[in-house]
Order: C-alpha cells, then sequence, then structure tokens
C-alpha cells in the first residue's frame, strides 16, 4: 500500500521535484507488530533532513495518522516515509509557494540468509567513491546514484553489503549502512562532515555505547584502520546490526560486538 | 502535455527509481515551428549518459515517434526528455530485467528580459559548490540537488545565471549552462572531467569555433583566470548563449562573442 499526500495511490506528478532532481529526503524503518520502531528519532531526522534543505517538513501529527492507516494492513514492514520539495515548473528555481509531497509506503520485510546473524558477513570494498560535498552529507535525500553505482558492483548473496570509501580513501559506510569499528574498548565510526548518511540505528548506538563500558570516538577512518580493528559492524534501521566476518580478503575471528550491539538496542526498547 | 512511456499521463509510478535515487537523465531541448533543434545531437548525449549509468536507452525511433505526438499541439515548446532505470522494490539492487522509463513533456518557451541579449546579463557567484566525482562528471543525471541549492541563492530577475566552483574554486559551469571565455584568439571552457554536465550547446560551439578563428582549450578554470578574461559567455540548449555583463563587481566592457556565437549556431542551423 502507498499514500501519496494521505490519499492511497501509486503514482506521483511527473512535476514533482523529487522526479525531477532528486529534490527531497526519505526515511526506512520497521513496523513490528502495528509499532513503527524508533519513530520519534525517525522523525527528527526526516525534520532535520528536511530543514538542511529548506523543505517544509510535515507535521509529525500528520504523518502519525497517515502511518497509522498503512499500518492497519500491514502490521509487520519496512516503512519508507518519502518528503520531496513539491512540484514546480521546469527549472532549478522553487516557486515561493510550494506545498511538499510526503509518500508513505509499506514493503516486505527482507528476509536475509540466518547466517548473516550467526557467522556475520561478507562486505565487498567498492570502487565507486562517495564525493565530497559537506552540504548534503549526512542527509538522507534522493539524490543516490552513487549508492547505486556501488550496489551494482556485485551480484552474490555471498555478499550482504558494500563498503565505501571517501575519494581520500576513508571508510565511510556501507550502501545502505553505517559502520563501527571496535578496538580495545573504543567504538569508532567515521565522520560523516564531508559524505554518507547519519543514520538512525547509528545515533542510537552513538547514544548507548556507554551501557557497554565503550566510549565513542567519531574520527577520520582510512582503510587501514578498518583493517586493523578488533571488530567491525554495519547498521541501519532495517537490519539492525550485522558482525563483519570478511572484507576484500581480510578475515576477522568471530566477533561478538554485533550480538552485543543487537542485545543493547533491543533492551533499550524503541 | 506528457507522454509517459508513450501514454499521455501526468503521472509515474512511486516504484520508479526516478524518484527514489535520482536514477535516471534528462535532456532539454527547443521545439521551434514542430522542429526538436538539434535532436541528433540529443540523442546522441541522452544514449551516451544512460550508457554511462547502465541503463538502457529507449530506441531513437520510439522517442522521435513520441516526440512527433507531442509537438504536433505545442509547436513551440521546451521539450524534455527523462529517462529513468525504471521501476524496482525497495533497495539499491537493480532487478536483472528492468524496462526504462520515459517521459516527454513541454513547457512554454521561457521568456527572458529582452536586455539578456542586448546589454548581456548579471551573474551571481554561488557558494555551493560542486562535488568532485569523475564518475558521474559530465552527465545529465537526475540527481540534481547541488543545482538546487545555487539556484536558491539569488531570487531576483535583476540575476540571469549563478556560476558554480569546484571544491578547489575552479569554475566549472553556471547552474544551467555550459560556459567558455575568451582571451585573445582563443576559447576557454572548463574541463568537465571531475563534476559539471556536457551540455549539447557547449559541444557545438567546440566543434564550430574554428570557424570563427578561434582555437578551444578545455582545461582547469581558477576563478581568477573568470575574472581576467576578455569576455565570458555561458550558453545552454534553451537560452542560446548570453553575454556576462558583471560577476561580483567584475564588469566587462561590452562584448561580441554572445552575438557572434549566436550567429554560429544559427549559420550551422539544427
Amino acid at each position: 500500500m502507498i499514500l501519496v499526500n494521505g490519499i492511497q495511490s501509486e503514482h506521483v506528478r511527473v512535476s514533482d521535484r523529487g522526479l525531477s532532481y532528486g529534490d527531497g529526503v526519505f526515511r526506512t524503518l520497521l513496523v513490528r507488530e502495528y509499532r513503527p520502531l524508533c519513530w520519534p528519532r525517525h522523525y527528527d531526522k526526516l525534520y532535520a533532513d528536511c530543514a538542511a534543505l529548506d523543505i517544509v517538513c510535515p507535521a509529525e501529527a500528520i504523518l502519525a495518522e497517515e502511518m497509522a492507516k498503512l499500518i492497519a494492513g500491514t502490521p509487520d514492514c519496512v516503512l519508507k516515509v518519502i518528503v520531496t520539495r513539491g512540484e514546480s515548473q521546469r527549472g532549478y528555481a522553487i516557486p515561493e509557494h510550494i506545498e511538499p509531497t510526503r509518500i508513505l509506503m509499506a514493503s516486505p520485510v527482507p528476509q536475509y540468509p540466518a547466517s548473516y546473524l550467526t557467522d556475520g558477513v561478507r562486505l565487498h570494498l567498492c570502487s565507486t567513491r562517495l564525493a565530497n560535498q559537506p552540504l548534503l552529507a549526512g542527509i538522507k535525500h534522493l539524490n543516490r546514484l552513487e549508492n547505486v553505482l556501488a550496489r551494482r558492483e556485485w551480484n552474490t548473496s555471498e555478499i550482504a553489503e558494500g563498503l565505501m570509501l571517501d575519494m581520500e580513501g576513508n571508510a565511510i559506510e556501507g550502501t545502505m549502512s553505517n559502520l563501527f569499528l571496535l578496538q580495545g574498548k573504543t567504538l569508532h565510526t567515521p565522520d560523516l562532515g564531508r559524505c554518507g548518511v547519519a543514520g538512525v540505528q547509528r545515533e542510537r548506538i552513538m547514544d548507548l555505547a556507554g551501557r557497554l563500558g565503550m566510549t565513542v570516538r567519531v574520527e577520520n577512518l582510512p582503510l587501514a584502520r578498518i583493517y586493523d580493528a578488533d571488530e567491525l559492524v554495519l547498521c541501519n534501521s532495517i537490519i539492525g546490526v550485522w558482525q563483519a566476518r570478511e572484507l576484500a580478503g581480510k578475515i576477522w575471528p568471530t566477533g561478538k560486538l554485533a550480538a552485543r550491539l543487537r542485545s543493547l538496542l533491543d533492551d533499550d526498547g524503541h
């Protein structure tokens, strides 16, 4: 089911700037037993991303009402929320009066191999690099061609995710996930000030890691730091946390970080 | 009028990757007296841009037939052609079988102030910089948030266009146009190997400049080279060629380059 501005529809107008220019943002979250998990955090991030692009974010109450309508028919699903700047005539200029478009869609929860959780995952090292663009960094906007190109680099379920670097060779993120590495008792996660998407699951882990006696450092992480890590994990709101087992020949011993973080996140509730 | 896959419609499906990820390319060209100007060049560029993203470009005959249908009702218009990778389920992975979406739309020809042609134009120096991404450079793809942000920087018809730099401070293009500067008898235009859109009008000028006794050099053009130029012009398929009169305090004496290039392009036909 899809709701476009609250009305059931599978279509948006061709004049929507989401199509013309990728002029919008989105969120992807899990719905379990009728509950959109971590919705307040997702809404906060949606609001912040809209603000960063000067898009008027729909009120929380409106989205909540439409979510309830959508979820009524699909109690367990992936919920995607897209907010575009709205419709305009041809041209980059933004009209003075423009109403954002909101799109809510429910998709099946992806079924990953059970081994992803029990044995960890194999990663591809993407040759597609992320461009440095501080004005867009961190925002989950609709300009995602880099991710599309990176995801095209492998085509086997043996590989669960791809690691993306920036132009200087710093590890930034997975194509659809954020990353943390463990070194001793410190969790390190890439600085996303120049590229990458700052996800909600990453934010939760940063907030909660103290409970595991870990400190979190946000910094540049050259690829060598990844290979040297005691453990490496990937996270997002749909997959939860995956333990990295292999990356471009490097094999990590069986680790516990992903399981510990999953447990931490579960205990925190949603 | 809008044709989506040959059928009159104002809508595309929400599942179209053009909306989800900006996973597509486009062209904008002028239709005069039922003739889409420079269509063979535009199709070649559309095809090349599709190929660069591994999108299957619709056959020229199909687009030509649909263009004819569209143009029948609007003999003078701006024609925009969008080709997206097509529809898919949620996620960056591209399904094995996917049909590109083609969208053709006619818009009114913009009416710019007459002074733009007689006196030249005033330019804004954009603070929004273009990120270096060699994999996407030159392609007119649907990831255009940088252009949207740059175009937001001014809101007066006193300013006709904005000049965009890359992260190193090289002049790259206008928000919707390419640029040439004249120094002596040499036309210089920015190297678009790391960012920017390589437009059809730019290509035509590069091909034809020899007829004016000019040589063309493609190279890095730091902003200082712009200020030092004898003349500066901007071009695209809709505006033709505009003479720059002013940029961030720098004022050029009345120049002839734009008029000469317009005449050159007119003589060449379409």
